[in-house]
C-alpha cells in the first residue's frame, strides 16, 4: 500500500500548531473554571490546563481553515471538543472505572482532588462544552452554533464515545474480533476525533461530497489514534507515555495488538493513514497540508 | 403576606399534568437508551424512566404554553431539563457524594448497575440531554435550538447546578449563614428550576419585560423548591418522600431549617410563592394557570 506523502515540503506542521495552540491555550484559561467555586474551578483547570497534545483543537481548527470557516466558532469548538475529552479522561481515570494514579505525567484529578471533586469536575467540563459552543454575544450565526452542538452532543453520548466506553468496560476478558473491535474504538475514541473534523467542517460552507470525504478521513484519522494507541501501550514506557503503560494488557482488555498482533497493528495503521490521505485528496479542497500533516503525526507519534 | 390564589377554579393541575406527562413519558421511553449499547441503556434508563414528579419537564411545557411557543421545541426541552436533573441524581447518590442507596422508593443506579455504570450513564444521559435539543430534522428553527442549548448548558455547568453541588459538598460541617445558604441553592437547585420556565419562554417570541417577570417566578420558585425540600428532610419519612430523610441534618450539611428554624423556613416558602405569583401576574400573560398551580403545587407538597 502506497502511503503517498502529501504535505507540501514547505509545511511547517510545528509552527501551524504552536500559532493555533497559543490561541486555544489563551481560550482555554480565560474560559475554563474561572468563574466557578473554587473547589470546583481548581480541578476543572487542573484536568484542562499545561497538558495534553491538544490533538482534537488542531484537527478542529485544520478542519475549519481548509473549508475558509469561522474561525471564532472554530477556536470555540476546539476548545469544547478538548474539554469534551478532558472530562472523559477525569472520569476513566476514577476507581471506579480505570483506577489510574498518572495522567500526563502528573497524579491524576482524584488523586490530588478526592473523588467527588473529580466526578463534579468532569460533569461541569461537559457543560462548559456546550455552554463555549452557544455564546450569546458573539458573531457566530445560531444555526451554526445549534450544528456544532449536534455533532459533539452525539459524538460525546451513548451513541458515542460514552457508548464505548460501556463496550469498553464490558470487554475486559472478553475475546472480541476485529470487527467488534472497531465498533468500540470507533465509538471510543473515533467518534470524537471525526466530530473534531466534521465541527471544523461546519464551521463553513461545503456541499455534501466535501462533506462526505472529510468524514472519511476523520474516520480513518480516528481509527489509526486508536490502533497507535494500543501499539504503545504496549512498546513505550510510562514515562515516555505520561500515563501507566501496559494497562490494557494487564486488565485483560482486548486491544489491536492482542487481536491482530504487533507486526500486523503497525502495517493496518499505516493502510489507515493512507485512506485519510487519500480522502483529503478527493476532497479537492486546497488548504489540507495540516490535516495531512495531523494525520501523519497521528500515525507517527511516540507517544 | 397575602398568598392570594391565583388559579382559575375551573384550573385542574392534575388533568393538565397527566396530559403533558404523558407526551412526557412516551418521548422519553422513546428517547432514552434505547440506541446504546445495553450495559449503558439499561442504567440510562433506569436512571430516567418510570419516576420522579417530572416538575421541570411540567414546568417547560407551562412555560411554553403561556407564550404560545413551538410545542415540539417545548417537549424536547421538557425531556432534556429532566436528563439534567436525572443525571445529577445518578451522580450525587454515588458513594464519593452522597452515597445514597434508595432513590424514588428503588435502588440508586450504582446499587443496581455499579458505579462504573452510574458514571458513564449520568455522563450519557447529560450528552443525550443536549442531542435532544439539537435535531436535524425537525421543525425547530436552529436559532431556537441553539438558545435552548444556551440556557440548558449555563444551568447545568460550574456556574449553575454543578457549581452548586460543589458548594454543597464544601459546606458539609460549615455554619453558613441565610445569605451564602441561599446562593448555593440558587446554584444547586434554583437554576435548573428557573432555566426550566426560561426555556419554556424561549419556545416561544416574548419582549424582554415579559421575559423578566417569568425569570422572577422561576428564581422565587427554584428558592421555594429547596425551602421545602429542607422541611420535608425534617418533617417527612423515608416512605412518603421515596428517599432517605434526614440525610441532610445526619451529614451536618447546612439547611434552611438548621438556618432559620421550622417555622419560619415555613413562612418563608409561602412569601416566595406570593413573590412567584406575583410575578405572573405582573407578566401580562393570559394563560398563566398551569405556573400558578405548580408554584402552589412545589409549596403545597408532601414528598
Amino acid at each position: 500500500m502506497d502511503t503517498r506523502v502529501k504535505l507540501d515540503t514547505l509545511f511547517d506542521l510545528e509552527k501551524w500548531s504552536a500559532e493555533r495552540l497559543h490561541r486555544v491555550e489563551q481560550a482555554l484559561d480565560i474560559w475554563v473554571g474561572r468563574n466557578a467555586p473554587p473547589t470546583l474551578g481548581e480541578p476543572m483547570r487542573y484536568a484542562v490546563l499545561d497538558g495534553g497534545k491538544r490533538l482534537r483543537p488542531l484537527l478542529v481548527m485544520a478542519a475549519s481553515e481548509a473549508v475558509a470557516g469561522n474561525a471564532q466558532a472554530a477556536l470555540r469548538a476546539a476548545c469544547a471538543a478538548e474539554l469534551i475529552h478532558a472530562y472523559s479522561l477525569v472520569h476513566d481515570d476514577m476507581p471506579c472505572m480505570d483506577n489510574d494514579v498518572l495522567r500526563r505525567g502528573k497524579p491524576t484529578v482524584h488523586v490530588r482532588f478526592g473523588e467527588a471533586g473529580a466526578l463534579l469536575a468532569g460533569d461541569a467540563l461537559q457543560a462548559l462544552a456546550f455552554e463555549l459552543l452557544t455564546p450569546a454575544e458573539e458573531d457566530i450565526p445560531e444555526s451554526m452554533q445549534a450544528r456544532l452542538c449536534r455533532l459533539l452532543a452525539h459524538a460525546a453520548g451513548s451513541t458515542g464515545m460514552a457508548g464505548g466506553q460501556a463496550i469498553d468496560l464490558a470487554s475486559i476478558g472478553v475475546a472480541l474480533d476485529e470487527n467488534q473491535l472497531r465498533q468500540m474504538h470507533q465509538l471510543k475514541t473515533g467518534a470524537l476525533l471525526q466530530c473534531c473534523v466534521m465541527m471544523g467542517v461546519a464551521t463553513g460552507e461545503v456541499g455534501a461530497g466535501v462533506r462526505q470525504t472529510l468524514s472519511d478521513y476523520g474516520a480513518a484519522l480516528g481509527l489509526a489514534f486508536q490502533v497507535v494507541d494500543d501499539i504503545l501501550d504496549v512498546t513505550a514506557d510510562s514515562a515516555v507515555l505520561g500515563k501507566t503503560a501496559g494497562k490494557d494488557a494487564q486488565q485483560g482488555k482486548p486491544t489491536y495488538v492482542s487481536v491482530l498482533g504487533l507486526e500486523r497493528s503497525r502495517t493496518y495503521a499505516q493502510e489507515l493513514l493512507a485512506q485519510a490521505q487519500l480522502a483529503l485528496d478527493e476532497s479537492g479542497l486546497k488548504d489540507t497540508n495540516a490535516l495531512h500533516a495531523l494525520a501523519g503525526m497521528v500515525v507517527g507519534r511516540a507517544y
